[in-house]
């Protein structure tokens, strides 16, 4: 879709995705990625790739954290593999001619006749449960071409191995490896709170722990330890590191915006301004008579609400980007499911069929960072994200 | 789809939507409003039609609540109208066979030429601001299958016309229908604060007064007005009721439910138990270590999380409904994009691959309205019922 399908003169909102963003993102990551990699060259290596850079899985699940699986397949090419939520995404991403590796994070269900799918390419699984452990390390005749990793259940502890139940789980598969009935195993841990610098060292220090001694590549990551101030550490064996939020422009580290670590905001959730109406001093607006002008002013309508995936939390504390310009003006009242109330001032530039900008940035340049919505709401950037229904087209631009 | 797709086996949540309740909250409303209507006949009226009952249009905005437009049409059958956000959902609801009349509550941004399609049917259209005032007041040569409704801005006060900007914009497009170039004129209000029986007492005299002396039908309505303890009051003239919410089962009214007025939730949310993890005294789980034992306990791990529509603000305060008879566990620590997790105790009988019913009945009959869930979110329902993404399939039950 572009900005000039007729649906768009209607008085519904749409999120403006930018490719380039999304390459911008990645290739800062790249960066990241390679100074630890040099690093870890510099330092000497015993393992099975010593000096070479770890490789990075970009993170497309939840449609690309709302961005569109098509938008992000297009920008990730310089990725080394992408990470999808479960198997039919796998056979999405390679419907739409992705080539390189994918990583199913959830192997639940699957069976492994369903695995030997020739269309699914080089094929990685996380193997994060005893009943799938069981499916994949009892295929007869084996599933040759199949990547495993194993879950380390960590300080998430919602899934995966602890203890002695992760080395005999490794154990077994490993063996499977070394029979030719796997095409490798290896070793896979996520964070619990990497955006703490104490924590994510006590939680690489277990991870390590556990997969002390045994062969295999490593797999973590996460943007809050990608771009957080830690270094990198980079472990003699092949290793990957995967990345979601950041490859979109947004930040996981508290207090601190995608654009001030030097990221691009991918995407820019944008409506039409439908109404102005003058309000006198006293006048209530909104539900509940939420909103009470202290003032006279003008309340702009905007045609967006909750039932696009604003959340109606918003209002309390958050602000809009009014305009070309993007002139930021604060909500008033309370969303509702198919607009939101701004209080422009007495006598605002904006006229109705000017766009708002809910966050990203404004057609003429100005930011709102999604990071800086998502505190208002009391939440994290990726809920916002990921939060859009469909009735929010996504528009390439 | 139906509960046999292969995509079920995958991990991921589905919404039963049951258009039996959908029909049977329906049946409900139409005597609530043939019982106003009775009331009327037996007080006289001086108007068009006196003592007809109230017409009853069911809102289908928004996919339906987040319910599928395909579903409430099948089961809107015996409402006379339907309500829809914009022209484009005009299409769409005839395109699926809906024969009856159609009401667009945002005319923003419509042309004359382009309401003269007769695939629409009998259509009506919301005038709310001075741009499509204009636009349908001067469209030569005249709109006389178009059935127009002003609306007055009332308490809402963020769109429509107030005071004697309302009678002038009214005679205007009264001239207009008298002259055959409309099809009809008629006044429609929009409530703030319909679920306290003073303000909508306020707020319905407000409507009166504006309407006063003016000819046409009125057309108020939401589902608070109709499902409050305060009567429906009937006007002489020719009289529309607009309901939403309660037409899926819903309450909005603060502290009552849907079952407990004698309405079905519509849509039952739900996902797979994927695992069920043991865990020590102490231990934490989930991202930031959110949640901490105090005992021994079994975490289980559910398939749905806040990528999928479940608010991130669910885990301090909510609880799901466990297996198919629906035993209530509370969440434990923070809901992750793609999965939650709920405290199931030192020994569950529920096992992986068993139903979790976040809202709506369990398969086996218990029930956890969807009003319960939106408080431990500090919201509405109606931002659970429409905040579902696309990756939540809507499954018929």
């Amino acid at each position: 879709m572009t900005l000039h399908d007729a649906s768009l003169a209607g008085p519904g909102p749409w999120a403006g995705i930018s490719t380039a963003a999304i390459a911008h993102n990645l290739a800062w990551l790249r960066r990241r990625v390679q100074t630890a990699g040099a690093q870890a060259g510099a330092g000497g290596g015993a393992g099975g790739a010593p000096g070479s850079p770890p490789r990075l899985w970009a993170v497309v699940k939840a449609d690309a954290y709302g961005h569109g699986l098509h938008h992000a397949l297009a920008a990730a090419g310089a990725a080394d593999g992408v990470c999808v939520s479960d198997l039919d995404d796998a056979w999405r991403v390679r419907r739409q001619g992705w080539q390189q590796p994918v990583l199913v994070l959830s192997a639940w269900g699957l069976r492994a006749d369903t695995l030997r799918d020739p269309a699914l390419g080089e094929l990685h699984v996380v193997i994060d449960d005893p009943a799938t452990l069981h499916t994949i390390a009892s295929a007869a005749p084996g599933l040759p071409q199949l990547h495993v990793w194993l879950r380390h259940a960590g300080h998430l502890y919602t899934l995966g191995f602890a203890g002695t139940a992760y080395t005999d789980a490794f154990q077994r598969l490993h063996a499977r490896a070394q029979a030719g009935a796997l095409a490798g195993v290896g070793h896979l841990h996520h964070y619990a709170a990497a955006e703490n610098a104490d924590t994510l060292a006590v939680e690489r220090q277990a991870f390590a722990t556990a997969a002390a001694g045994l062969p295999g590549p490593h797999c973590t990551g996460n943007s809050a330890a990608l771009c957080g101030g830690a270094a990198i550490p980079v472990h003699a064996q092949d290793q990957w590191l995967r990345c979601g939020l950041a490859l979109y422009g947004a930040s996981a580290l508290p207090g601190v915006t995608g654009p001030q670590l030097g990221l691009r905001p991918a995407m820019s959730l944008r409506a039409r301004l439908l109404n102005v109406q003058h309000v006198a001093p006293g006048q209530t607006v909104g539900y509940g008579g939420s909103f009470r002008a202290t003032q006279a002013t003008c309340i702009g309508v905007v045609g967006i609400g909750y039932g696009h995936g604003v959340p109606r939390q918003l209002w309390q504390r958050g602000g809009v980007l009014a305009g070309r310009h993007g002139r930021r003006v604060p909500l008033a009242g309370r969303v509702a499911m198919d607009c939101l109330t701004v209080d422009l001032g007495a006598a605002p530039p904006e006229a109705p069929g000017d766009i708002i900008t809910l966050w990203g940035h404004a057609p003429g340049g100005a930011c709102l960072p999604v990071e800086e919505a998502a505190q208002a709401c009391d939440t994290i950037a990726a809920e916002l994200l990921t939060g859009l229904t469909a009735r929010t087209p996504l528009i390439t631009e």
